[in-house]
């Protein structure tokens, strides 16, 4: 292992805890269901702990995984990881995707992650919010939720991750975001931390440095913790909207990018099924239900064409009310 | 353009052609709705000429999609054709998935195009079934059209591009195929062929011989052509079949994989989205709706069970009805 004073099993058992803190706060919320558990174990090393609602009172779906898994890695996927060396790797995380029944209740995505390739270790992850229907204050909330944890640790934090999570999480064939974004981050070794500022990806095969590892962590500690107080106010707010076909239809058309998105882009589903994860596991963030419709053009002025103009790449912190694209 | 005697048109046309005829024949099959079409530029080269029913009484979903596109590649999306040189690239062809709305009767996916890259040429393409439930017949004679009309070509076409469609359209993540397959083929350039067999795709980047490639082209008017014998004989011996809510739940799950597998494995997919194609044209191939069940497994016993084990590779035209996997 490649950290010191134990940094791999804290954070293991970070996010252990965390996975049973959140889905505490889920079957709560949904009021209905219990979480299905799965243990798994991974041919070649490791396993975790899949957890998974379906068909609940507020969630249709709603999968939050535990994972630590460790192995070799084949040579062609190992030279794509721009950290580390050899074919060793260890990782280990929590990955959550909910999919609230309503269409006027946002999907959510969060995950936070802990990787040892060789002689590198680094933590990524974040969180980012997909609504149907631009609510402002939503966006603002979720942002500011954020910005709030991220300035403890690094007033560059929130900037730097916002930005990244807006060009992570875009649909390049559609030049369409997955929804108003949050914060990513990747590669975080600590490796130029000095002290309590300042930390960056390292992007060569640098050792992490102990001290700077373990500011991270405490970062990524200080991000998990955030979800909850992130997303649940959002769904309190909105989960007696009323909502007919309509927007139900809308939401099933947006759930579609979102399945484009994972399957095509994002960097977890591909690295999952190419390390040869377990597929249910990693798949958990599709949709209960999608929809393709050929050409899809929302009507001028309705509320689903004011809602993809509402995704775009924004500084939500400096949004006011004065100028609010809300919904109809 | 690499191709002597015009060929580069003739193929252009013949899949033009080919479009307006199969169009004709899914109206005629579907019995209710005429094609929407769509002329579209492609900035950077090219067009096409896209086609779509939604809704129909037959087809839930059947987009036919011709194009011509040319222009410069990128250097990664270069570099990873198999075949060619520099940046140059030319390619057309007819591109077609149907969803039909009954559960009872296949999907169907067919593709015939001709690619230029720098000094090099070839043709690819073929077409797989994708049933939902398990007949028989159904899969033979499929492969039995395929297989005389290539055996018309080469004795050994049918055979190798019907173990190149198992091995193309396999989903790893989930160790299933798509379907039944059919043929698939790629990179024939026809450089090595002296005469009327023994053709193989060329992987150097030699230039095309002008009759090897015209032998290629025959062939490929041929599976083109074939395509209509062997998918509407399907079609009327299974739009009557009743189903029910179970039928269609088991669909869209089924749909769910076809989804996997376009937006994860497939080339033209792919290559289409890096090479900035238009979106709607190489996404109308996914479902009008699909569905995700966390860790589906069907009853055993069930009818959905047989059907996963019948979706195996094996030699269609050697099972006989002595050992017919049959639905319920």
């Amino acid at each position: 292992m490649v950290a010191d004073g134990g940094l791999t099993h804290r954070a293991r058992d970070f996010f252990h805890n965390l996975q049973d803190e959140i889905c505490r706060a889920l079957e709560a919320a949904d009021g209905g269901s219990k979480f299905r558990e799965d243990l798994w174990d991974r041919e070649g090393g490791g396993g975790g702990r899949t957890r998974v609602i379906e068909e609940g009172r507020l969630f249709e779906k709603a999968g939050v995984n535990f994972s630590e898994v460790h192995g070799d890695l084949d040579p062609q996927v190992a030279s794509k990881l721009p950290l580390g060396d050899g074919a060793r790797f260890y990782a280990t995380g929590l990955s959550l995707v909910l999919h609230p029944r309503s269409p006027m209740v946002p999907t959510v995505h969060a995950n936070f992650r802990y990787l040892e390739h060789g002689s590198s270790g680094w933590f990524g992850g974040g969180t980012d919010l997909t609504p149907y229907y631009p609510y402002l204050e939503d966006a603002i909330h979720f942002h500011r939720t954020l910005k709030l944890m991220c300035d403890q640790h690094d007033a560059g934090y929130y900037p730097r991750f916002k930005k990244w999570c807006d060009e992570y999480f875009f649909l390049k064939h559609r030049n369409e975001t997955r929804g108003v974004g949050g914060i990513f981050f990747d590669y975080l070794t600590g490796a130029e931390s000095g002290g309590n500022s300042g930390l960056r990806s390292a992007t060569s095969g640098s050792q992490a440095s102990g001290a700077g590892l373990e500011l991270v962590f405490d970062f990524v500690r200080g991000a998990g913790r955030a979800f909850l107080t992130a997303y649940l106010p959002i769904i309190e707010r909105r989960r007696n909207e009323p909502y007919s076909d309509r927007e139900r239809a809308y939401q099933l058309i947006r759930r579609g990018r979102y399945v484009e998105f994972n399957l095509v882009y994002d960097r977890g589903t591909v690295f999952g099924l190419e390390t040869r994860g377990r597929a249910e596991s990693i798949l958990m963030s599709l949709p209960p239900l999608a929809r393709w419709v050929y050409d899809y053009r929302p009507e001028p002025g309705s509320p689903e064409a004011r809602a993809l103009e509402f995704f775009r790449p924004r500084d939500w912190l400096a949004e006011t009310d004065a100028n609010p694209p809300q919904p109809a």
